[in-house]
């Protein structure tokens, strides 16, 4: 099971501090999808989609922890009942808004992912597929959501 | 960029053909997610959500194609444009319904995996990060949504 990237996540983020978290919370943020070109063919009538999910590589993760503390909240949970990049696989998935495409780039917005990421899949967001009635969100459902962005809590040590 | 399983997805689908296509399509499906012990302890706190994302590898997917007819459409479109499992990096996505966790099993429903999947990931599915208004969905909003199943047509041929 190998991964091979087939393109990189350009934006405004260069590490975790001060990132948005969740796209919902990156209205302005706008960025660049470089695919690379063996993969271009793969991106017909994509175009008509409004929303893609892009599936990526945590690059600037520390190694995974099994309990985390999240950004929204004070006191620890399983790292699978949380969004934090820390992962065993250390695998991102946000929804963002697809702008348009010129050959081998596409213009996204609501983006949350930090630039040189790595990106390993895309996949068109229908929310028949993609969005089910959920009433119960454990802890999430407990904490405020007031106004808040990634600190380094999550991010390797040894980068610049 | 290498991956390592975290647990074995069971179902009642051992091939694609006859297979369900997405979860909304699953209603009855029930299906098991056995958890590797080293990771249990990371699923602290999940039980309290209804939805999980499962981010899976498609074990039985046949080797990448850029261009594919998917099961719902007569022509082809970009592989990035489609869910269909013949990837560059087969990585599937499922929003599941989470029954109840016992130890390192979790029981779930809307299960459109086929058994013996390695399960990469766990996520909370969380209605604020996942989903959005989305009006235009492509080739997806021109085609009959009639009742379909998966076929063999994304398998890799060598399997029994």
């Amino acid at each position: 099971m190998n991964l091979t990237p087939i393109g990189t996540i350009h934006s405004a983020f260069v590490q975790a501090a001060g990132a948005p978290i969740q796209p919902y919370r990156a209205e302005d943020s706008l960025g660049t999808v470089e695919i690379f070109s063996p993969y271009v063919e793969g991106l017909r009538d994509l175009e008509g989609f409004d929303r893609i999910w892009l599936v990526y590589w945590f690059h600037r993760a520390s190694a995974a922890r099994l309990r985390v503390t999240p950004f929204l909240d004070t006191v620890e949970h399983g790292i699978f009942a949380t969004r934090a990049p820390a992962r065993p696989n250390p695998i991102g998935l946000s929804s963002v808004r697809l702008i348009g495409i010129e050959s081998n780039v596409l213009h996204i917005a609501e983006v949350d992912i930090l630039t040189g990421t790595p990106l390993l899949d895309i996949k068109p967001n229908i929310p028949l597929y993609d969005n089910y009635p959920i009433t119960r969100c454990g802890w999430f459902d407990r904490v405020a959501h007031d106004p808040v962005v990634a600190d380094a809590r999550f991010e390797r040590s040894d980068l610049p």
